[in-house]
């Protein structure tokens, strides 16, 4: 039997189609990924072609000088940036389609020297580095006031929206707070105004009693397929400790936000054979904390199946892929994310 | 220079990127498609495979009887259904995870009977039967008072989501408001609130006059490239006379409607050469007429790009394709859209 299923969150609905679901193993991607090398010398982001990139923004280096090789994480402005600082935050309202000149950042986040690496093949140490570079980058950035919110993501394959092999995340900071992050704002907010709880505190502790849909959990975390997962193989990084903003006393948090982000994909990449996917940092805008019904969340998004017609008129999603069902399957396989790659 | 855009009716940003803008030819569909037979013995919507698809509903005839050849089109309950009008209606609130079972409809129009056709290289005649096929369809379901919604969307190629090739547009009735029908209609009603006038009424009157986004117009409609456009090509048909409901006043318009649909999708298959897209009817809801202030319409969305991490987590799209540029390139195609295929 189908069922419509609401993200206590969000409110979006999606269809679990039971009379075309598929077990789990039945989504694992097929598709052969051709080999890569560990160099490639007319990759933009490889050691020694740092001149094909804007000068960095932030680095850690065992050695060289800026913009030039030792570096094991680079941080650069995008060279073909949507958005950009140098461009004038000019506001054009001539009738009612509102436009604004492209004033934000746009910088990409090089994750390794590596060219055929990846965030889950790459040593956890590594994954540590990355997510002080993002931390630091959007620290800066969320320094500027004229920005209202800053986005963290990584394309993982062409499926993904990715062309470029080498591992990196990007980050893109805008003057706008973006209509679905408001949404999920918004029903955040309702749920405090009606329960005076936040939404995602009280799916951690609903998930946790119930147990079918968790997958990983640690003291800092919990990792689910979330009740009304839109995509199979869907999973949500949600943080114990109830704070609005992925920037918020996680200064020194570097080690369980890096062992999290990598034990995720790292199960995704064991259990799914190295999906294409989406990753997003879900945080609060910068100028409206939403201290008390917020709740910073990481999701990460497979693209092993194709959003139609109806996904895009309707923002309600179809999917075959039952979560309880996909999160038995993915816990068989967390004995081995630990094991170092 | 970049540019953000505020859709006026959805109040969703998009980032017009300049710094990797590309011209309108740029973006026209490469990929050659496998010739297509006129007739396929192992698909299930050609003539003498009745028997392969749930007995039919709806049905145009000149010859034969139901669930046999003779047809021209022909409308059957979706084989492998999302929802069904056979599962009990049973809400289920456990916790905060709402539940419904699968209760609804799911069903497919068979456009033609020949498995080479699709909407841009039918007869507009034929398009004239599809129309009424779906107005009758979507009445009867509407007519359901567990029903809240009835979406009509349509799918062309792989990358659009669909495996079938044989011409075909389904419908999805539901017994809730997709959240994003929600929000639309919440954006239109809080203009309405403001202004007391119709904000996509607003649209076409600032579009006439503006001028570079309109691609096609008639008396009873115009085609606009919407100013804040998600993707390239992208296409809006706004029917001139306010109405809120596809199926209001509409029931002796088969004509009109078939010739704007059949001229915008021309004019795709023309302009950007036979790209996958998808096509949804936005209309509004069942039980809540929102007569004064919703306004049906049509949206095509071409998949000639990937939507990434950036738009999934935000819901703001970036876009390389300038709406007006578009337009332009796109009126050139226009004298050969009336000439019959």
């Amino acid at each position: 039997m189908s069922e419509l299923r609401q993200d206590p969150a969000t409110k979006r609905w999606v269809i679990i189609a039971s009379e075309r679901a598929r077990r789990p193993h039945q989504f694992v991607a097929t598709a052969n990924r051709a080999p890569v090398p560990e160099y490639d010398p007319s990759c933009p982001f490889c050691p020694g072609n740092e001149g094909k990139t804007p000068p960095e923004v932030y680095a850690v280096r065992s050695d060289g000088s800026a913009d030039s090789p030792g570096w094991s994480v680079r941080v650069v402005p995008n060279r073909f940036a949507a958005l950009s600082p140098d461009t004038p935050l000019e506001i054009r309202r001539p009738d009612i389609c509102t436009s604004i000149g492209g004033y934000g950042a746009h910088e990409v986040i090089i994750e390794a020297p590596q060219h055929n690496l990846t965030l889950a093949t790459m040593p956890r140490a590594h994954v540590e580095q990355v997510v002080a570079a993002t931390l630091h980058r959007l620290t800066t950035l969320g320094r500027n006031r004229s920005f209202a919110y800053v986005a963290k993501f990584r394309n993982h394959g062409a499926a993904a929206g990715t062309s470029l092999v080498h591992p990196h995340s990007q980050i893109i900071a805008t003057p706008i707070v973006p209509a679905e992050v408001r949404n999920e704002i918004e029903e955040a907010r309702r749920f405090y105004d009606d329960r005076v709880h936040c939404v995602y505190c009280t799916i951690i502790a609903e998930e946790m009693e119930e147990g079918r849909r968790v997958v990983l959990e640690a003291p800092e975390y919990i990792v689910i397929t979330p009740f009304a997962s839109r995509f199979p193989f869907e999973l949500m990084i949600i943080p114990r400790e109830h704070a609005s903003s992925f920037l918020m006393g996680h200064h020194q948090s570097t080690s369980w936000i890096a062992e999290a982000l990598h034990r995720t994909v790292r199960l995704l990449y064991l259990a799914a054979n190295n999906p294409d996917y989406n990753l997003v940092i879900h945080t609060t805008p910068l100028r409206d904390t939403c201290e008390d019904y917020y709740h910073w969340h990481v999701e990460v998004l497979p693209r092993l199946t194709t959003p139609a017609g109806f996904e895009l008129g309707t923002g309600m999603y179809i999917t075959t892929a039952v979560p309880e069902e996909t999160a038995e399957y993915l816990r068989d396989f967390v004995p081995k994310v630990d094991e170092d790659p």
